[in-house]
């Protein structure tokens, strides 16, 4: 799937445009926005975007446009790829430099002092410089959504867009950083060294099993938050979605029992997550059995998928699969997450037709939902990691801002990061993780 | 030295402002910008930033203007210390995210199909993500400014201090990244492996000599501009002030002698910079016999102060010491670059009375010239390497830059570093170190 956008010029003329979404209709493009660009004397220029399959298609409905009378076809190209030329980022300065005193001020002679102000306190870095501000996305490019190991370079589009999420819903500053190692030892050397330059350190798109010795490594000797957003901010959301699925149709989740198809960095995350969270009993299912051990030492059952169907309450798929559950797996009264994108496990309708009380696909559990606020919550309490209880914390309070109607709150929405992050870093202060000295005062 | 901003309330009165200026005048403080602050009915709050010897200093003017009738200090502080609260850098998102379409073309799904693309075809790196406009400016704090080895951390208002001038001069995002490695094989690795994230990698107060083989390994082992800016930078604009200095009292500087003192990491890049220009002969003096090798094998001669003193035509001195030309070593005739900050080896006024044809002091040779037009051109180019084409070139144009009655032209000024970069690209296409097809097109 493609969204391509044409920019046409339409003539004046009544129903003009109904014979332009006609055409894309009968061809099969599914039509998104449509903007007017310019207002001309005798025709108007639109900018319609549409979802079509591939290149050829795209290419054949420009050729059906086209040939409408008082419509022409200016151009038609990839909208992804307009929106990223010149990339997503920059780097701003707060101060203008106008001045010999603003240079004098920002640079020598008035730098050195506050560089040895921080020589001398160094808890005053804080303070004077953007550290504590400031989130590093690190990733290796091993497994970028689902185009796999495509390495680091290709990978800076999806970090590019984690970090206009991080500044636009929590006000941090966040810096992709592309490692070229795909060995544990290399990659946490790498990431231990320039440390110091940030806040909290943001792991994404890393392949498993590598990425759990990276996180768990880095956790233990790094003195800042670190996170793998793929295990721990999918985990959070999806508990968030498990929450609210439970109350609606009336299960209690940590009475139930939670089945987990599939035991990637995804799978993994979730499952341990449920049996912290205090879930009764947590079954998983994966075919690869290097997965196993893991989640046995983390108190999670390994069954067969059938079993993981029979028996659980509340079943969690994440296989990368599409089609895995089939409806006669389906138990009465189920509550199915299959988080599989952009095909899911088994479709809702199906689900729910085959007896599930509740279903829902992936499109809708996004993390985007939790790492914002998550790292706005752990910097605005100094945080030295993202414990348990702020991992909880989060999870509960994206799922109390869900509205009865939807399962989870609305990421655009940029009150839901700001409650996140408050419930995280009042979770912090409970459980101690907090260093009120090290915290970004005004972030 | 500090610039220490007070804070007044002073009541409507004529001659209220030259009873406080003659007040601070008359405690030695020197007085910089005044501004006002709010305009009330009985009084004025004005911000009156002066510049004085130590903290005591500035407490001791507080009191005398406190004890000025109608004149009320609000506070005091020192003004470096204030305008660094909260650090000077954010990384901003060029897109906001309002809308569903606006995820799906800078997130999931349609960031994938830019990943893909680059994956297929790494150049349009260049296009498609902020790489290619980007600078690391890497440090490991072992000699920041006059303060020493401080570390990575406490080097940070300076990496962000030069990354405000790639912004604002040469419209480059620049990411300070801090590294706890004082070893080289430590600190070249982890730059090796995080480089894929950056057009241009700036080095930035590492200690020599250990600076010298970081710049030159990583020269060799990277395939994108990377420049030591102690070292290199220096010296591009020290050559530049030799160079103008030379054409105001009629020395070929390419015939003549140039005594370089101190072979530190900026007097040997300035040295060997002068050898690169073709200058016929070049002596450098310094008390550190562990550098000579080095600026032997580059076609320096080593020779003692006083040779050096008695045969340069221009001298050139970076030896971080304060009064070490003394008048009666000066030559009638000689141009003398005293560069050691903030105290010069001579102070110009005294080199001229003892027959200097033209001296200046190191204040007015800032680095602050050369790098962000270095970089900006080298991204221009897609460049390979900053080569010693693009330096010179660097260097003609900041001399040609210079008005008559200036050694220099003015940092401040954003034509400077837009002419720079011009030249420095030029250059890059003569040399064959520009790559067209990897260079960011609308820096």
């Amino acid at each position: 799937m493609l969204d391509t956008t044409y920019r046409v010029r339409i003539r004046h003329r009544a129903g003009q445009l109904a014979k332009l979404a006609q055409a894309i209709g009968e061809r099969e493009g599914l039509i998104g926005d449509v903007t007017s660009v310019k207002l001309g004397r005798e025709a108007t220029i639109r900018e319609i975007t549409v979802e079509v399959r591939d290149d050829d298609h795209a290419e054949e409905i420009a050729e059906q446009l086209d040939a409408i009378d008082g419509i022409e076809v200016l151009w038609h190209r990839d909208r992804a790829l307009m929106r990223h030329e010149g990339g997503k980022l920059t780097v701003e300065a707060k101060i203008e430099v106008r001045t010999l005193q603003d240079t004098r001020d920002i640079y020598t002679p008035g730098v050195a002092r506050v560089a040895q102000a921080i020589a001398d306190d160094p808890a005053l870095a804080s303070r004077y410089t953007t550290i504590a501000r400031t989130v590093a996305i690190c990733t290796n490019g091993t497994r970028v959504l689902g185009l796999g190991d495509i390495g680091p370079r290709a990978a800076m589009p999806v970090m590019e867009g984690k970090a206009v999420f991080y500044r636009q819903f929590a006000g941090i500053s966040a810096v992709p950083i592309l490692i070229d190692a795909s060995e544990p030892d290399d990659f946490v050397a790498t990431v231990k060294r320039i440390a110091p330059t940030f806040g909290g350190i943001h792991l994404e798109d890393i392949s498993a099993p590598e990425c759990f010795e990276i996180e768990r490594r880095l956790i233990d000797e790094l003195p800042i938050p670190v996170m793998h957003d793929d295990v721990h901010g999918t985990a959070v959301v999806a508990l968030a979605a498990a929450i609210v699925a439970c109350r609606q149709v009336g299960i209690e989740l940590h009475r139930a029992t939670v089945g987990q198809l599939g035991l990637g960095a995804a799978g993994f995350g979730i499952a341990a997550l449920m049996v912290d969270a205090g879930v009764e009993r947590v079954v998983a299912s994966d075919p690869n059995a290097a997965s196993h051990a893991r989640a046995a030492d983390k108190g999670i059952a390994i069954a067969e998928l059938d079993e993981v169907m029979a028996t659980a309450d509340v079943v969690v798929a994440t296989t990368g699969r599409p089609g895995l559950i089939e409806p006669a797996m389906v138990r009465d009264g189920q509550v199915i997450l299959a988080l599989t994108n952009p095909d899911p496990e088994i479709r809702p309708d199906d689900a729910l037709a085959a007896g599930a009380a509740f279903a829902l696909e992936g499109s809708i559990v996004n993390n985007v939902l939790g790492y914002p606020g998550i790292f706005r919550g752990a910097l605005l309490a100094g945080a030295e990691d993202i414990d348990l209880e702020m991992k909880l914390a989060a999870a509960r309070a994206i799922a109390d801002l869900a509205e009865r109607s939807e399962l989870v709150p609305d990421a655009l929405d940029p009150s839901v990061h700001q409650q996140v992050a408050e419930a995280v870093r009042e979770a912090a202060e409970r459980s101690g993780a907090a260093r009120p000295e090290l915290a970004a005062p005004d972030l």
